[in-house]
């Protein structure tokens, strides 16, 4: 199932535009895509927790699926994430996706209720027999509550059954030790280590990760493209200078402040960011997120001033 | 919203017997209901985290809806959980419910994503208006790590937006001060409070809580509604002598012991137990839970000897 | 090491007095105890929770120890709890409460450092030899971080480590699992099972519970003292009234609100209330607890004129 | 309070080395000191986690004190941490610390009390005003379950409060805000960063922070002072190596299993190494801790090997 190359670069979780009644605003959808592929970006990621994924009934999912598949055509690879509580659900989101013609497959461990490891490998498995395509696993343990451990992780890559990770639980050790220990087996080094870390990218490509799934990606593509090309040619003070420059940028998700929940805040600014760059038209959220208000609104456009994106 | 009287009694959460090709085994579920029925059970609770509604694709999920709304064609209440992260995919599950008929809902607070009070204030505001029935809020923080808090409970139900509560927090002080609150507030009398933890049924109902939702009633319902029975007649001694025994075969959920989740090994202990009982044909859970094996599938037999169950 | 007969009845964690300067007020510190003993308590609990061991210097225990163990001249029992991280610190504390001549220890697991369930045993039985006199398991998962499981506490039992256990988890289906199992195993009927629940004292002690370790017992002892006597007469109506009033009276622990943590505002109100009836000279608590203010103390004295204490 | 110049280099938490008996056993203390101290540390860190600091009696703590302080005489900066629950207790470590002549404090937020943010203020500031001597805040959530935010971090840095941080949280993005916030306050940059995630300290360096607290670096402080060198040379190539090799060997900390908790399988591993090495006599841990068995210490040995230190 391992590719033959590793999945490499920038694959932005792709924010989805709703419009004021919460439908996908596929008019913004494609122009947001247009906007990541104008900045370089590797690959996308739909449907990811930055996507609202958790927030999209299935109709919502495929639309953003059709849409997206249809508009890049083959341009760059398209990956789904296929987020759901336990594996016959998330086997459905698999077939959906595959349908619709995506390149990979993105899934986490189970949720809500309590696994074992050896369910969580199990749930695994049965994913990557269904989708016949790349499968990446999503360790993402704030939202679902169990940490994938780097053995869980090697053993599933030599296994075949994971194409890749992406890591999303903050913890660079661990981060580390699927790097390292991917070296340490031969056999798997088709398998990729991205990190949805947006604060520490530098660092990931420096220990060896492959890329990143940056939810920051949305409002600045151009920003982490450089940072990665830099990276590349071996350019690691530009790539912390632009590192530096992101997190100064990310800071954009505290405006919601305490009235709110941090996902309304963060998902909040980041579509309130693409709004006013006239990337989409609404920076409407899913509910029961608490939409920002006008002067929340204004200070994330500070925040893009500051940055040099307006 | 609410209803002119408090739902009240043994509410079970119906267990949702499966095919070994984990379809509805529509079969032993109307075998399932008579036995409940027979038991005496107040109403019935489908799609909750005994049903494994977690497990259950919404096809499945719709088989159980019709398969038992039909079958019981009015005799007791129908309840259904409407379990999903958040508001827009919980309101295609409450329109699938409402269409085939249930008389009420339940629902938890969002999960995944994180969120605010206020947030989840406004998805249980949501929910309520697009069900135009009774509205439980599901207090299960083990699954959904929130807890709802007593005055947003006690906020919701004087607004209307809740009928009640299943707690199955085992915050039995919790529990109390929403029993206390409730009476406190002469507007909210209807309001259901609904015990989920079945080891302390008799002190719930002794402070006043209306009935109980047990996960274990599936396996004896007769034993549950004989200690509703009991404690509705003031007959407390034989309340706690029917509690005790069913703390003692409540233990039979330990069989799996370590090499599977709680979950496998709770749920698969119960369709054991109804197997054994004859009263489903197959103790197949959904994947990924690991399946009890002949030895563990034994020593449930012998919890149930022990409580005079066979 | 079990004593012959297991504890019973009222046992309040004795709240320090402090002056200004955070020394051990001692004047008011024999005042408290002679409010609790005229209250009609059964024992008294030094230096827990309640009693703000964990900000107390080791002299300041020593005080305590010293004064009350003096003062009460084994008119009743006296525990004394040894809070602290792991064995050798906790044997310390051992030491100094056997000198001063308590008639029982109280020890939590192991904290700060993680701890496997092995270990925590180990902890118990290094304690229990060294105090040569009943040890009694405090079980505060929301302080320690971890949950004593109800198999470790009746093998303790069993081996003649521990003499009872207080249980503050919140866990009543734990609780009557431990009350069960001690009925099951014949050879420790003297174990004594406290719960440190003190909104659901009627339905512990309907459970089997031997009595109660109740924080609010400091400010109004009486009260305590007629639920367990009411229940111990098999007058059940009585005790639950008693232990409502008491629950309403309990809210008083919410006066500091969101600006301090919920220590500093429980045991802030507890000291507030003892200060108000006249019983303890000064609200202080010790740092960084952030002080009641005047508005805050105003607000606790109209909790204790709802509940006829004023 | 803040030291002109940013405290910086490797700055290992130095072991306790225990006699059979549990009392300090000087004379390795001050072999393993001389270790460090060859292997070219910049200053020493005394009583921290990897020190058993929870685990020592303050008698013990006295000890390590005098016996460092006396024998380093002034060679390079020695810490000490000052580990317990709040204020009052906290003070009395910090009185023992200052009369044994270190030249800095490591204080942690409260723990076993549930803190407010305010009271974690409240509290670096009386120890700071009581130390009179450069404090550090140690940041380490696994232990006392809260984590130092960014901000209380830079607030008391720029009120002269803290000297700089030990970062132990793992979170990397939480480290380089911090690292950030200091350059954008232009007043604080004698602050020091110091991470205490042993497996990362190349990209911490990378990032600036000023150096490291490695837990490993008992074991092997030649290795952590060569990734320190080679970074502060501009030579990160040779950096990485290092730390990539050091990785490995952290995986020592793994030969306990499952059979014990963390604690005791790492800070075990550390102790046997050091046996191993010769440095020290015995590889006695303080209890309720595990004690390794012959076949565990055997396969430290073999890590050892497989990274050239034997």
């Amino acid at each position: 199932m391992t590719t033959a190359q590793a999945l490499t670069g920038v694959i932005p979780p792709v924010c989805t535009p709703l419009t004021p009644r919460y439908e996908v605003d596929t008019g913004s959808l494609t122009r947001l895509v247009d906007h990541l592929l104008d900045g370089g970006v590797d690959a996308l990621f739909l449907l990811g927790s930055s996507s609202e994924a958790a927030f999209l009934p299935d109709r919502h999912r495929r639309v953003v699926l059709e849409t997206v598949v249809g508009h890049v055509a083959g341009r760059v690879p398209v990956l789904a994430g296929v987020i759901d509580m336990t594996t016959l659900r998330v086997l459905d989101h698999v077939r959906a996706a595959v349908d619709a013609g995506v390149d990979g497959i993105v899934a986490t461990a189970p949720f809500y209720a309590r696994t074992h490891p050896a369910e969580i490998r199990a749930h695994f498995r049965a994913i990557a027999e269904a989708a016949g395509r790349p499968l990446y696993a999503y360790d993402l343990p704030v939202s679902v509550h169990s940490k994938l451990a780097t053995d869980l992780v090697l053993d599933l890559a030599a296994e075949g059954v994971l194409a890749g990770v992406k890591d999303s639980s903050g913890d660079e050790g661990g981060l580390r030790s699927v790097i390292l220990g991917r070296r340490d087996r031969e056999d798997i080094s088709g398998f990729s280590v991205l990190t949805g870390s947006e604060l520490t990218v530098d660092s990931a490509l420096w220990m060896g990760a492959n890329g990143v799934v940056p939810g920051l990606g949305n409002v600045d593509p151009h920003g982490y493209v450089r940072l990665l090309r830099s990276a590349w040619a071996g350019e690691w003070d530009a790539a912390r200078a632009e590192q530096e420059r992101l997190l100064h940028l990310f800071a954009l998700i505290t405006v919601g402040g305490t009235r709110m929940g941090i996902s309304s805040s963060a998902l909040g600014a980041f579509k309130a960011a693409l709004f006013l760059r006239g990337v989409i038209d609404h920076p409407t959220t899913a509910p029961p997120q608490i939409p920002l208000d006008d002067d929340e609104i204004g200070r994330v456009g500070k925040y893009l001033a500051a940055a040099g994106l307006v």
